[in-house]
């Protein structure tokens, strides 16, 4: 920091933590402020839920749900009602128990409440995970490329580096997986943990198959790494087919799950949860307490305990259908399922294949579910482009290299669908072919 | 992590991030142990504020008053107020221009919304501070000890060490911070910010002189350090004397402010905030983006956006006051007066001045306001003494000596009367009173 002077205090960009010269944080800055600029383009590119079913006088309602649920099913009396959502609260949470059961009725997974922690949005959960398994500079962190930016952003914050797995159209190569760890170890490196969203994954919009979900959790044992399961998109199926989670095919405890209410319930409320059920040994006599224990620890140094405010709201929503987040999304998932339709449809009717034999302008994946899809262009889709594609021709998209911890995906973009109608849809995908012809054209 | 076995994958725990062995970590673990295993004791050990002014109603209004807060104040129609009640919200938040309101009224502060972040509850503030501050194996923070244990802990998990400078009477011993900051040059290391809530400490209830002020201020920018000033307790004076906060003599931003409603609103909402007007080179052209622009980029990374519904009712409790907090804790700050002259008229009742001129069983501190005051014993207060004091005096207390990050206050205690009546108080003064007698009977 440069001493007095008439304006105060500066400081070099180059005295701050690493992370705020990454590529991963500054990029996520850019491409706000572009899509910032253009508020008229039809925008693929944010990636938040569909939120015409919202109303504020929900809040309320939720509110007392839960209350009446604190006093009746927890059988609290008004003072202790008072200091549960006023006070500090207790480390793991308030909603342990009403988690279990959402876990029972839509992922099949069958927890230990004391195995849960509530946490700030699943992004605490991952900055806990990844501090907690960051020992030293050996340790890595590895996942597919391309990855959410969330986890890479958490990981740079963390100091904790993510090696790269290559990604097939199922999702994560397991045996690529192998590889990668072999080589990690080969270089002194000790690979802790892989990260994986196995539906619909953001960026992707891949899903893994059950044959490969068992090969993961296989390896993952044989390999002594551990897996970290974030599956916010699971519900959002295209044709009402649910594979297993990972953690619900988890006989050896080698998965911790980190789950979101930012898509099932609502964002702003930043409340998430884990699972890890894994036990931790050397702190005393007996079978060790839980990983969930130790991950807690650090919750009470970083956010103290999770909103009780947001905690409550979030509580009575799951009240409201049983703990089951299936049926309290069913009309957010028909709206998803009619976009992706409307997606595909789309881009067959503004790209189609050429009659004469010619390559196609683009190609794109077709997703089982989620709000993902990606196309792959004949030319770079960096911020310049998407600057471009904007201002030029009023459509905005995310170029997938910022997904990418150590490069690819330079000519591709992801599509995101999730807040727009059909109308719109196609019009944007109108728009966008009008940018790839423009930038194909033959002068 | 042991490979397979038929109870599942087991961590040591060596193999998990070196905050989970600290003593900071451990000691708070153990003392809620020993806290919650006797109910019945009078409690001098809970760092709660006073709830019997909460009413779950109140959360209702303050919703309310906030949704037409941003109709009215700020124009919103209904889908913009339901976009930021529900969904990702902006990473500096929702109440940057109402905590400008606040910080004028109540700190003699004037800040420009932009160097305002919300977040988290104070301890995100301290911990995003922490980690911009640490590039490398020499930047080192310093504080006073004892320190706030929350303040350790954050270090503690972002790899930042803590170096202790001595206390007075007068809160930190700015003479000796000069010397501490030297040696640690001498070292290598760099020092980047020293730590300091200059009104009631927490634990040890002192407070700074308008000189010490001034003087530490000169010392910050003689050597080019940042402060970081956390004032919880600034409003609860005992005599209604103010003295001015750091940030609002700060001409030449050497001081961030981290700002929290634990105390002022609710904790359980977790909802603080940072004032950043520091400037950042090296990003690009001009003046610089500011400092708190950078903490809001590892935000984005940490918990995207503080609770948009713990804003919403922080917001509308504000707005109740017309921002001024002083205003909304008048009732508070009256019991906190009320508990802390029984305090010290308890003390003098229960540990007369022996008029045989013997040494006095113990002596304590004269705190100005707040909520701890520190009595000095003529034995040993640890968890073993605390565990005795509970189960053969039924009265609990925290050991001092938690809070020095290289030991000391080995023979003091701090007593918390936030919770607490009158009555109480002279009960537990007298249980206190009883334990020293039987620490101290000659045999």
């Amino acid at each position: 920091m440069s001493n007095g002077s008439a304006t105060g205090a500066t400081f070099h960009l180059g005295e701050l933590h690493g992370s705020l010269s990454d590529p991963v944080l500054s990029s996520m800055t850019l491409l706000n402020e572009i899509t910032g600029r253009f508020p008229d383009a039809v925008s693929f590119a944010a990636g938040r839920p569909y939120e015409e079913f919202y109303d504020p006088l929900q809040i309320h309602d939720h509110l007392e749900r839960f209350r009446k649920y604190l006093e009746v099913e927890r059988g609290l009396g008004s003072e202790e009602v008072r200091t549960a959502l006023f006070q500090y609260g207790h480390t793991k949470g308030l909603l342990t128990d009403l988690l279990v059961r959402h876990l029972a009725a839509d992922e099949g997974v069958h927890a230990d409440p004391d195995s849960v922690v509530v946490t700030t949005g699943c992004q605490e959960a991952m900055i806990l995970l990844l501090r907690a398994l960051r020992t030293g500079s050996a340790d890595v962190i590895l996942a597919p490329a391309p990855t959410y930016v969330g986890f890479l952003g958490a990981a740079r914050l963390m100091d904790m580096p993510v090696l790269p797995v290559a990604e097939g159209s199922g999702g994560i190569d397991v045996e690529d997986l192998v590889v990668q760890i072999g080589r990690a170890r080969e270089r002194g490196l000790n690979p802790r943990a892989c990260y994986v969203v196995p539906d619909f994954a953001n960026p992707s919009g891949l899903s893994m198959s059950l044959a490969d979900r068992r090969l993961l959790l296989d390896v993952a044992e044989r390999e002594g790494i551990l897996l970290i399961e974030d599956n916010p998109y699971s519900l959002f199926n295209a044709d009402g087919r649910r594979l297993p989670s990972l953690k619900s095919l988890d006989t050896t405890r080698r998965v911790v799950y980190v789950g979101s209410f930012a898509k099932t319930a609502f964002p702003g409320a930043r409340v998430g949860y884990l699972v890890a059920d894994q036990r931790v040994s050397g702190t005393g006599p007996g079978e060790g307490p839980l990983l969930a224990d130790q991950l807690a620890k650090l919750k009470s140094m970083l956010t103290l305990n999770t909103s009780t405010i947001s905690q409550a709201v979030i509580g009575g929503k799951l009240l409201e259908t049983d703990c089951s987040m299936t049926r309290a999304t069913e009309r957010e998932a028909e709206v998803y399922r009619r976009n992706l339709a409307a997606v595909l449809a789309g881009l067959d009717t503004h790209f189609p294949v050429p009659e004469d034999g010619s390559r196609p302008r683009a190609t794109w994946n077709i997703p089982g579910g989620g709000m993902f899809a990606v196309i792959t262009l004949p030319f770079e889709a960096d911020a310049a482009m998407l600057e471009y594609s904007a201002s030029e021709f009023g459509v905005l998209w995310t170029p997938m290299r910022y997904f990418y911890p150590e490069g690819g995906g330079t000519h591709q973009i992801r599509l995101s669908f999730s807040v727009l109608t059909p109308e719109r849809i196609d019009e944007g995908l109108a728009r966008l072919a009008a940018l790839v012809r423009d930038r194909t054209a033959r002068p």
